[in-house]
């Protein structure tokens, strides 16, 4: 199908019939991809052939090269890869609590695992008293000198959706070494971040302030994290050792990949899908990021495949390093092959592999507008959810710049059960969620290109 | 809280104050319920108790009791059974299927159980050449007799939503032993209805024709039905042994577990919430239905615990037979128990203890209007698609009186993965996504009772 009119320009009585036409093409992108279900065999791929993809790691390159190799397999466009200068960090081999003290004691066992950045301990590990704080404010507040801070403050479950009670907690991981040092302490051990009642790390990046003492820190699995705040009441005086053999390697060359279907008209208007390659090195980023990587080659598979050419160009990127820097996002805003391009939108998804529910929108009040008549034809898809909000990682540089970003909403509920953990398998993701991420993915581009903001 | 002002009669100003405290009783529902994750737990209990429910198998009896224990451990008032006469069939301890002919072909296994009503086959079985059909046009052109039909007629994985895909099919697995028999076969085989591409049966009811010869019926794993269709393109006259030992005793008494909160100024004036004690004796009937029982107790437990004390009787009703028979809620609509009584509406949460997506309304025009302005409210919890539409099974014949009858619609994807299989157990349900539907209803009861339809 070779599409011939936009409604732009168009006599009003043609908006019916064009109403009519995209419903098709909706229903077809949905009927195509959900018999193939291409994006759960990509996914599939990926995450056995590179199930670490931390940026600098070799799991990054491999990965770079297989999705590059996925692009020029399905026949898109222009592809190649964009430099990206990466920092190395890497977990080491040992990453270990011990509590000291009685036989009872010691016989627990603590989940743990370094913050993404963290500095190793000394071979031997830091040793010390353990204090249970719940807050910043409480920590000011509290003799933390010589101690191993324990940051236990949960996502608060009371949110119904999952993003929020994260986005409120998240800076006790990022922040948790930086204040725990300034406060004279000699590590930080912080609550794995999920609503999940394992014990399993949930990890992530943190960061040390520019003018304080850096000390270790990791997180430690949520049941673990419950044990110790009971233990602590018993045991006030309890001690413990951390061990950790992370280490922070020069910054290494990395890409993003790019791949495109050059717009049949206006090939230099650019439609941007995407999601980041990198992940932690826990689990296999199945949810985080593999499933808006492959839902980005797959956006660009099934339009092929539906015979929809493009008036404007419909690229996926690959972003780099969103887990521990960002700069995979910044590279591309600043990319030299940016120049002579008008950006139209950038659509990132990474919420998960789970069932859409529409997409958080970054953009002036037209374009929202422009977006929010569409609301119909997602609808067809269950997903049709249209809020304003901001962006996810990788786009935020674009968005900044004041192009439209448009973030998959996905349905929340089991994302921080598996969020940078062991946990995050593809045994998680169901295929048909998967997919259905990838058709609304794949309707947007399609509206984006064919009626324009 | 007491809730002391309707909207109904109030001066409109009122309106703003009636949405603010309102949205208030949302948020605290919520966060009760996401904090205690209660209807987790009761499944927990259920499903360990009493994992095979069908009507009149002791586990139904075990089901019956363990809930009724339940409710009064809570403090439900009105706590009682009210007496449903149920069939009563038993799959026995053989089912299966044998290929004849070569070697190659014997060592195949097919993975087969019994359609709910099927009569047994002789001990040896039934042994005869297979037809492949797509439809029941395409068998009324088909010669059958003496043969076993195979049904090999998949849902159609396009439809976004399953249960269309399921609605499209399901005639299929009900009427397959009828068909094939009418058309002189001696046994009708049927591909699972399912989306997963899996191994297992997915079972569920059939039934015979009242002037036909019964012929035996079974379910067919997916992947086994997959092999089969292959297998015939080369062995056009393939034979294969179908033993099945399942058997339809007398009708036996039965019940559905009736509790509530009376009502503080119209107790006759009552509102149901509910869901079906029986399921299919595979797996663990966590889903299909042990999620909807388990959250109807949890909606009265939940505005117990918030003190919101409601104007109209809030009623919980577990019926029984739901899946070979609805006897549950025939019983329940003729009970003597009704008299005196005026129904409000009736809930049920029949899809699947999955993330809640809104409500299906079977009634009048007014009525959908009503509820229609609390999609606000229900907005909160993400829950807030309010569609018209058919109701679920067990409340449809009181619906068929001109009672308002609400569905729970959920998150669909996973749903017909799991569906009347050894896989609907209680490990692929997600505590939270279980809760939010408890939430989602115990809104709605709150709703009906204090601003009414």
């Amino acid at each position: 199908m070779v599409l011939l009119v936009t409604a732009a320009g168009q006599p009003h009585v043609l908006a019916g019939e064009q109403e009519h036409r995209d419903s098709l093409a909706v229903k077809n992108l949905a009927s195509l991809g959900l018999n193939d279900l291409e994006a759960f065999h990509l996914l599939q791929r990926l995450t056995s052939a590179a199930p670490h993809r931390l940026s600098g790691s070799h799991g990054a390159e491999t990965a770079i090269a297989l999705t590059q190799s996925m692009m020029q397999k399905f026949g898109f466009q222009n592809i190649h890869l964009e430099p990206v200068t990466v920092p190395h960090w890497e977990r080491g081999k040992v990453e270990r609590a011990e509590i000291l003290g009685s036989v009872s004691l010691q016989q627990h066992r603590l989940s743990v695992a370094a913050l993404g950045g963290s500095i190793a301990t000394p071979r031997n590990g830091v040793t010390a008293e353990v204090i249970e704080v719940h807050s910043f404010e409480e920590l000011s507040r509290t003799n933390a000198e010589g101690k191993i801070v324990f940051f236990d403050w949960p996502m608060d479950p009371s949110h119904v959706n999952t993003f929020e009670a994260y986005e409120e907690t998240v800076g006790e991981r990022v922040r948790s070494a930086e204040q725990a040092g300034k406060a004279g302490a000699v590590a930080a051990l912080v609550r794995s971040l999920t609503l999940s009642n394992d014990d399993t790390p949930h990890v992530g990046a943190m960061r040390y302030g520019t003018d304080i003492r850096k000390i270790p820190a990791a997180a430690l699995g949520a049941r673990g994290a419950s044990w110790l705040s009971e233990a602590l009441k018993h045991h006030p005086h309890l001690r413990l050792r951390l061990v950790l053999s992370c280490r922070t390697l020069p910054d290494v060359p990395s890409a993003n990949v790019v791949g495109e279907i050059r717009g049949s008209e206006h090939p230099e208007q650019v439609i941007v899908v995407s999601g980041h390659l990198d992940c932690w090195d826990k689990g296999q980023g199945a949810h985080d990021d593999g499933a808006g990587c492959v839902q980005a080659l797959e956006v660009l598979r099934l339009l092929s495949k539906a015979g929809l050419v493009p008036r404007k160009t419909v690229r996926a990127v690959l972003f780099i390093n969103e887990e521990n820097g960002a700069r995979g996002g910044k590279a591309y805003a600043t990319a030299p092959e940016r120049a002579g391009e008008t950006p139209v939108a950038l659509l990132e998804s990474d919420a998960g592999g789970f069932a859409p529910r529409g997409f958080r929108i970054q953009a002036d009040s037209p374009a929202v507008a422009s977006i929010t008549r569409w609301k119909n034809l997602l609808g067809l898809l269950e997903a049709d959810v249209l809020e304003k909000g901001g962006s996810a990682t990788d786009i935020s540089a674009m968005a900044s710049r004041g192009v439209p970003a448009l973030s998959l909403v996905t349905e929340s509920q089991r994302y921080f059960d598996y969020h940078h953990s062991d946990k995050d398998t593809i045994d998680k993701v169901n295929p048909r969620e998967l997919e259905l991420g990838a058709i609304a993915e794949a309707v947007m581009c399609y509206l984006l290109s064919e009626r324009g903001l």
